[in-house]
Order: C-alpha cells, then sequence, then structure tokens
C-alpha cells in the first residue's frame, strides 16, 4: 500500500469513530475525499497514455441507476400498452440522407460513423425521424408506437446538468388520418398519466399552438420567410428576458422593432387554458387571420376533451411565449415542466414591456450557453407536439407519391430527467438504493455446508424465489451476514449441521426489531420453506 | 392510381373470392407478390438516388418482432435476478484504445465512429469487453452482472441465415475470486434454466477446458507459439471434416503431420460427461502434464456439482473438439446447441481417421464461407467460458497494479437466434402473432358517441385495463369490427344510446363459439364494467 493509502484509511477510521461518537467529521471526510480524488487521476493516465474511461459525455449507469431507469421504463412501458401502443426498435444508426435537412442548425450535432467503404451512416439524433422513416418506407397509414431508445448528439457534455452524448429517450406518437385533436387529446392524457405514476412532484403542461403563432406573426408583420426564426426567438422567452429576445429579433434577425413590438404584445399571454382561449377569440384582429382562427377552434375542441372527457384541463397553461425551436411542428406544442422548474414570474413582465424583473435574476445565475439555469430548473421534463407533414417528406422525397397524408403527434419524456429528480429524492432522503432484488441469503453457520446451500438455493430458484449464496467452500458467518446487509436482502437462510440433520433450516428477517432471544430467527422444516417463504414475500 | 395498382387490386378480389370459394389462388397470389416487389423496387429509388431504407446488415423490428422479443428478454432477466444479478447499461460506443487488441483477427469488423475532433470511438463489438472495462476501471473485486443490448460488427450480412451488422446480446457474468466451480456450476445452470424457459426445444451443451486442450496440444509436441492458431482450427470440426481442419493445421499453420495427427487422436474424444472423465482420468501420458491434470481436476469438481447439487449433468457432453475462437478463455468453455443443430455423426469419426462421412455430407450445402449451415443448423444458441485475466490486462494497461486478479465466468445467450426458433415454430403453427396488448376495444354502435367513448375508456385505462377507440367522431361499425378483429383484442365494449340511456353497456367476448341468438354480449352496468371485465381479464 502506498502512503496516500494509509493516510486513507487512517482517515476512514477516524471518521468512522467521530461518526459513532456523534461529533463533526467533515473535515476528515474533506481530506478523504481530495486524497481520493487525486488517487483516481493518477490513475487515470496510465502508461503510453491508455486511459481507463468511457468517451466524453457518455456514462455507465451502474446497477442502481440501472435499475432506477428500468422501473421508470416499466412504468412509462405500461402506460403505453395500456393505450393500445405497440413498440418499434429500429436500428441505432441510419442512412445519413435520412437524417440530413431535419434538424436545422442542430444538424452539426449529428454523430457519422467512419466511411469504411459502404454506405454513409450516422447514430440517430432523436426518435421521431427514424419512426417518420419506419411509417413512409412501410407505406403506413395509421400506427400508435412507442419506442424508449438511446440518442446521440455532439453537443458540449455539461454532466452536472445531466447533458450527455449519449441519453435515453422515451417517445409515444399516434399516426393516422382522425378527427380532429382526439388523438391529441389522448397523448394529453398519456403525458398527464406519466408525470403523475412517476410521482415526480406538481407539473404544468404550457400548450400552444404552431398555428395561432403563425397568426400572431402574420398580423404583426412577419414577413413569411423570417416566421420560423422569429419563432425560434420566442421560444427562447422561459430562458432570456423579453428584452434580450427581442434584440435577438431586431438586431441579429432583422426584424423592423415595430413589429417586434406587435410580437411582444401577445407572447406575454398565458394561463388557464379556457381563461386565454376566450381572449384569444375575442381579439377580433387576430380571428380575421385564417390561420390563427384554424388554431383556435383546434384548442376550443382539445379544452373540451381535456376537461369534460378526460378532467386533465387544470393541468395546462395556456402559454403564448411557447414556440418549441423544431421545424415540422404543425399543430399544437406543448412542454411540460416541474413546478421547482417553472420560472415564478415568467415572461407576463415581457408583455408589458417590463423586462427588469427577469432580466435582473436572469443575470445571476447564467451558464456557459446565457442560458439563466436557476430560473429553468431542471427545465422541461416532456415536450412534443403534431407534425403532419413529416412521414410525407419522406415519402415524397424517396419518389413515392401517397394519395394519403399521414399526420402525426407524438411526445417525448425527458427520461433523464425524470431520473435526475427521482435520484436526487432519494439522496435527500439518504436512502441506500438497492441495486439488485435479492429476497433470500443462504448462509453456512458452521462446516461451510457448500453442497447443501447449492441444494437449497436450486429449490429456492426453482420456485422463483431470489437467492443468493457466497461461492465459498467454507464461509466465515461476518462476511455472509455483511452482504446479506449491504445487499438488503430481506430474508436470511441459515444452515446449520445440527439443525439439517433434523430436516430443519431457520429462516431470519432482516431489519426487524425483536425483542431480547428472538433474534434467532424461526425454524422451518426444509421441504416447507418454499411455502413458508412464498407467503411472507 | 397506377395500372400496377389497378391490377394488384383486381388480383387482391380475385383472390378473396377465391379463397371464399376454396379454390386453389396460388397463380393470383404469385403474380401479386412479384407485382408488389417490383414496387417496393421502383419505390426504392427515389429522385436523386434518395433511398428509403435502413442501412445493410441491420433492420427495424416491427411491432410482432419488437414484442416477441421483449417477451425473451423478460425471461431470461428473470433468471437471472434470481440468481443475485444486477443490470449494467455501459455507452454503445467506447474508446477505440478499449476495443483494440481484443478480438484477433476480427478486429476489422470493428465500427469506428468518425474522427470529428475529439476522441476516436468505435461500437461495442461484444459486452465482454465493456464489461471487463467497467470491472477494472471501478476496482470491483465481485459483481454478477446481466446486461442486455445491441452489438456491432461490420461482417457480411447474410439476413437468411440471421446474420446481422446489428443485433442483441444477453451475457451473464459473475466476476470474483472464489472457491474452485462453485460460480461456474451456477452459469451452467443458469444456461440450463434460460434455454428451459425459453422453450427452444431439447438442447446439448457441449463443454471443454482450455488446460484440457492445452494439455493435449503440449502433449502432441505443438510449438507454444502456434498453440491459439491450432486452437481455432481445432474449433472449426463443429463445421468441417477432420481432413480439412488437418490440412489448416499443417499446409496452412506449418504443423508437423504427425503432431496433427496426435491431437487428431483426442479431439475426437467426446461423449456423456463422466465417461469422457473416466477415459482422460485414465490416460496417463495426459495427467503427467500439469496443465491437463488441473483441468480434469476442475471437471471433476463441475460434475460432481452439476450432477449431485443441480441435477443437470444430463444436459451435458464433454467434447474435446471444442475449443472456442476467443483469445482470451482461460478454464471451461461451452456452447449450447439445439439437439436439431448439432451434426447427428460428429466429429467422432475424426479420431478414426475417417473424414469420408462427415466430408461427403459437408459438401453437399457449403455457403459462401465454406461453411456447411445444414450441419450447422441454426449454430450455437449460446457459449461462453471462463476468463481469468481480461479484466487484469486492462487494469495493468492502464497502470494500475493490483494486488488481486478477478477471475470471471460468464454466458451470453444467442439471442437472434432465440428468436429465429421461436419466430419459426409460430409461422409453423400459423398463428398471426400480436402486435399489441390491447384487452378492450371501446365501440359505438349508432350516434358516433365519441365523448362518451373517451370518459369510458378514461374509465378502464383508470383501471390499468389496456383499452382502445377509434379515433373519429362517426366511425362505421364495420370498421371498428375490423380493427378489434385485426388486433385480436379480446373484449368488444359496446356504447349505443338507447343503452347508455340506461347506464348500461354490452360487453362481447371475441373469438368464442355461441350459440345462435347469443352473440350480443353481456349487458353490465356501467359502473361495474371495470369489476366485470378484472374478473375475467
Amino acid at each position: 500500500m502506498s502512503p496516500v493509502d494509509d493516510r486513507i484509511k487512517e482517515l476512514q477510521e477516524k471518521i468512522k469513530a467521530l461518526k459513532v461518537a456523534k461529533q463533526d467529521a467533515s473535515k476528515e471526510v474533506d481530506e478523504m475525499k481530495a486524497l481520493k480524488a487525486q488517487q483516481t487521476k493518477d490513475k487515470k493516465d496510465g502508461p503510453a497514455g491508455f486511459q481507463l474511461k468511457v468517451p466524453k459525455g457518455t456514462l455507465d449507469h451502474k446497477p442502481a441507476a440501472a435499475l432506477l431507469r428500468k422501473k421508470i421504463f416499466n412504468t412509462l412501458e405500461n402506460i403505453f400498452t395500456t393505450h393500445g401502443a405497440e413498440t418499434i426498435d429500429t436500428p441505432v444508426f441510419e442512412l445519413k440522407d435520412i437524417l440530413a435537412g431535419k434538424y436545422g442548425e442542430d444538424s452539426k450535432l449529428i454523430y457519422d460513423l467512419q466511411d469504411q467503404g459502404g454506405e454513409l451512416c450516422s447514430l440517430r439524433y432523436d426518435l421521431t425521424v427514424p419512426f417518420a422513416r419506419y411509417v413512409a418506407m412501410n407505406g403506413i397509414t395509421s400506427m400508435k408506437r412507442y419506442h424508449i431508445a438511446k440518442v446521440y448528439r455532439r453537443d458540449q457534455p455539461v454532466m452536472s446538468k445531466g447533458r450527455m452524448r449519449e441519453f435515453y429517450q422515451c417517445d409515444f406518437d399516434i399516426a393516422g388520418n382522425y378527427d380532429a385533436m382526439v388523438p391529441d387529446a389522448e397523448i394529453m392524457l398519456i403525458l398527464t398519466e406519466c408525470l403523475e405514476q412517476l410521482e415526480i412532484g406538481d407539473f404544468t403542461i404550457k400548450i400552444n399552438h404552431r398555428k395561432i403563432l403563425d397568426g400572431i406573426f402574420e398580423l404583426a408583420g412577419v414577413p413569411a420567410d423570417k416566421i420560423r426564426a422569429i419563432s425560434s426567438a420566442v421560444d427562447k422567452l422561459d430562458k432570456l428576458p423579453w428584452a434580450d429576445v427581442k434584440k435577438e429579433m431586431t438586431v441579429e434577425k432583422g426584424l423592423d422593432p415595430v413589429i417586434a413590438d406587435r410580437i411582444g404584445e401577445y407572447v406575454g399571454i398565458k394561463g388557464e387554458g379556457r381563461e386565454v382561449l376566450a381572449r384569444l377569440q375575442g381579439d377580433e384582429k387576430l380571428n380575421s387571420i385564417p390561420s390563427a382562427k384554424a388554431g383556435l377552434d383546434d384548442m376550443a375542441i382539445l379544452f373540451d376533451y381535456l376537461e369534460n372527457c378526460y378532467g386533465i384541463l387544470g393541468r395546462f397553461s395556456f402559454d403564448m411565449s411557447l414556440a418549441r425551436g423544431l421545424d415540422y411542428y404543425t399543430g399544437i406544442i406543448y412542454e411540460a415542466v416541474t413546478d421547482g422548474s417553472a420560472p415564478a414570474a415568467p415572461a407576463a413582465a415581457a408583455a408589458e414591456g417590463d423586462a427588469k424583473t427577469k432580466g435582473k435574476k436572469a443575470a445571476k445565475v447564467v451558464n456557459e450557453d446565457g442560458v439563466d439555469e436557476s430560473a429553468v430548473g431542471v427545465g422541461s421534463i416532456a415536450a412534443g407536439g403534431r407534425y403532419d407533414n413529416l412521414v410525407n417528406m419522406f415519402a415524397e422525397a424517396a419518389g413515392s407519391k401517397r394519395s394519403e397524408l399521414v399526420p402525426c403527434v407524438g411526445v417525448s419524456i425527458g427520461v433523464e430527467r425524470v431520473y435526475a429528480i427521482l435520484e436526487q429524492r432519494r439522496r435527500a432522503e439518504a436512502a441506500k438504493p438497492r441495486s439488485k432484488e435479492t429476497q433470500v441469503y443462504v448462509m453456512a453457520l458452521g462446516g461451510g455446508l457448500l453442497p447443501e446451500r447449492m441444494k437449497f438455493a436450486k429449490q429456492l430458484w426453482d420456485a422463483g424465489i431470489k437467492a443468493e449464496f457466497m461461492y465459498k467452500a467454507k464461509p466465515k458467518a461476518p462476511a455472509q451476514w455483511a452482504v446479506a446487509d449491504n445487499d438488503q436482502v430481506r430474508y436470511v437462510a441459515i444452515l446449520a449441521p445440527a439443525e439439517l440433520a433434523k430436516g430443519i433450516v431457520r429462516i431470519k428477517e432482516q431489519g426487524v426489531e425483536r425483542e431480547a432471544g428472538q433474534d434467532n430467527g424461526e425454524e422451518v422444516e426444509i421441504d416447507k420453506v418454499v411455502e413458508y417463504l412464498k407467503q411472507r414475500l
């Protein structure tokens, strides 16, 4: 052992002693952490520069994290199949041409595979484009599908914010020609069910409609060729004050400031769905724009379904500042935020042209992208919208003339953010996470009893009971207890020579307070153990 | 519609009519298929060469296939966790250096990511190397882990044989210093449980030991530097006759024919575990080689556990011709074959130097790699072995001096082959696979009743019942019945205005023969529907 190892061991013992004595050990903990970090760093730079690490922006999900993710996926999958969804599994890479021209300026973040003499391929950037490609390629006219898988973006990773180069997406989409807002309403219900069942705390779903936004831009006088650019400026209102957004519109994007101010009159409008709808429906100038009128009609139908059929309208905030960055949306758009993550006094100030309050707040904590993360919190936790043309874009680009449009609406749940919230809560509760599901630890007290433990475990496995034992011929008692404790295994089955001879094992439930003398567990006949445990597990 | 479309439609109607009349429609079916194939081909070559397809060697798993795979994964996952395994989730790409030098001549099949100014990365080739990297990187000394994920190989794809460039692997490994053959025996039990529960039919697990093989090579006089090359020639004995393998050893690899013949005396030995063991233990020359002696001692312990503790020794064939290609194995090696896929009269002939029988057979169906696929069938369905040095290779290459060896033993289940067997069986049974799990289809007869269907479905969803309805305001009855039939939904809930007014819906079980007049389902009060269905589902 190196002197550093020695010092770490010394500190560990001191910390343990201080903790037992309920005294402050923070100084010792800090020193130990610093030494360990240095050790890790030293270890990283091996001979000939060989580093034992994962690529930048990726990470290993360790067992406890992988298990929590598995639970999240199971919850979501169960909701999706309850609503009749099928799943598909597409390749992790697509032909480069399939992804080209779908992500605007973010296309630079696409990972390409090396040209090794064959087709040019790229790792998928999201799950929506592969879905649209699948629907177009197979001539599908209607489908409900979900897809939980990893996607790839060569972004600058910010590990502490959970922004990674490899991360999970979890998408649910409905494709097909249906009556207005019926699938949309169900997607909204599904989103609500997901966030409720994931128990991430209170949330709000911000909702808007691309046609209403386009109507506002048209009314304000935005030139047609600037609409998408101005729209993506509006989308930053949850992160930037109106003054900054206006500056982007006018200085960067050359919009007439008078037009920008007209937009400013609208994009601050937000609130309870019915109220905002009534206000906008009462706006004669806006209703004279056919696009806006169509969007408002959609919202009226949608709110009706959400209120009267699904009873979830209270979750929604009709928010004119929500624009969503992606080009392909054509109808409703939405974004769920946890209440902690929604800024307290949001873009409302912008409507009155008063950007000071928010501006000041934003100035406090601005990250490397100039985004105020303190106001954004964990950020939007789910988002999506209606995209009616994407499938047909693929079909047409490939030269097939489809007589029928295949409109789609979908939502993507931000699994990584859900994970971050749940993991943060667990840490706050200081609970040690379980990383495995073992129910019974089979141990020997006296004599090793390896074949007996193996046979006994086999009996449990055959009954579907999750069981383990130590792979040693003569394991020591403390070592076996330590594993059972560390893995938080609920039951311990104790094999001992004298009891075995009588056909008996002792079963002890862990972590249960007992009266003195009652701590040796219950004696159970070997051939009744499965029955005994099945009743209790 | 094009003339081709018209002709296809015409054929479809004719086929339908012929089928109704129970007449032969095969000629029409063939013509239609040919036309459709041509259409698909035409569709593929879009304007400017844009092709709507997935990359070579990959495929979309469509819903029914994805659902069957999900069931396979669930079965395996349940077995793994029953044995106390944790899962980890590693990135789909690793640093290129991590994979380098691990796969021998197959390294040319590794997919590299394009160098976009950063680290050089490659898609993972298997799950074993990432596991060893993870164990070494995190200083882990013991772990049971499983991992189900896709791996990537730039091989020449043979779709019909299921050889793809992207495919699933499903690995279970035990790392740690334990008593001899205890984890090995459990891995063998797990493999047996997996194959039994997957219901792939009868199977045999071929087993051998690297140390015994090395002992045979030493005894025969193979120079130390040729041992791995000769070993990989031996491994081809399940696909090639002895004459060809001997030729590879002597002509290609420069081995003295006398030495090759000495090897030939051993590699034909195979059979019931105890018998082969007794025969080899009685071979004094072989036992004088320490490596062989050590391997035979291991096998004696293992067979004891497999027979007396786990009762599965009957599944095994102790087979001297099994060598396994990978360099890193150090102990037992094994390969499971379904009984259909194991050659009937295998390498036994080779032992007597008589290669005629097998040579003739192999000559009949030889694929593009010169491999006799008829003899191999669906091929090995699972394989693995003990690898005691891989973790430490990583640790040492990165410059960390580990005092302790971290030996490992593991198995990889060939999920794609399991899938192929199960899918083939389903086709043989001519059963249409379900692609979704919907339990109740909610339909309206008369009046559309859209909000009522939505509210009714919400009631079912809230109770966790998987339900769907048609997203149309006024759907037609035949269209609704068609969906319920096509998706094989077990229950149909029929909403009709008059009954609804009385608070009643009709619930009809599909696919059940009923007496005439009893086919309208049962009338159930709306607020008792959940209870009614829960009892039946």
